[in-house]
């Protein structure tokens, strides 16, 4: 497994609910991936949503935002971290 | 306070120990500027660094980033999360 920043843009005035819809549909099929959202962070003015997560690859990652309606626009492994 | 999730970019080839020292740079002047960074995490192939901070303001992250020698390419205040 690795470690994962995924970007989202163009989500421009997501509200918190539609934030945790998105995170729940990505838990709701991340295990058929062997993915794990860890953490989501929105900026509504700019539109960006970045997700950390946990997977076996960067298409697993992509797969599962696919099958739930909100492919990233970026996936970067972030092997190193503080 | 608010939550900003900073990117750098350019720093292509960053090793642990670099990420490390920026890091301890930071930290070192952050309460002059009542800026809390929280995590960082890094991609040494592309160069793309992303900061996790807690701040009064984007202009205070970018004050303790400059001051420490590695300016944000980008700042966006994240106040959603999950």
């Amino acid at each position: 497994m690795a470690t994962f920043m995924d970007v989202h843009r163009g989500m421009t005035g997501i509200t918190d609910e539609q934030l945790r819809e998105a995170h729940a549909a990505d838990l709701a099929i991340q295990d058929e991936e062997g993915v794990s959202f860890e953490h989501a962070w929105a900026d509504p003015d700019s539109g960006v949503v970045y997700c950390l997560s946990e997977a076996p690859s960067p298409d697993a990652v992509q797969r599962v935002h696919e099958r739930a309606g909100h492919p990233a626009s970026e996936i970067h492994p972030v092997p190193l971290a503080v």
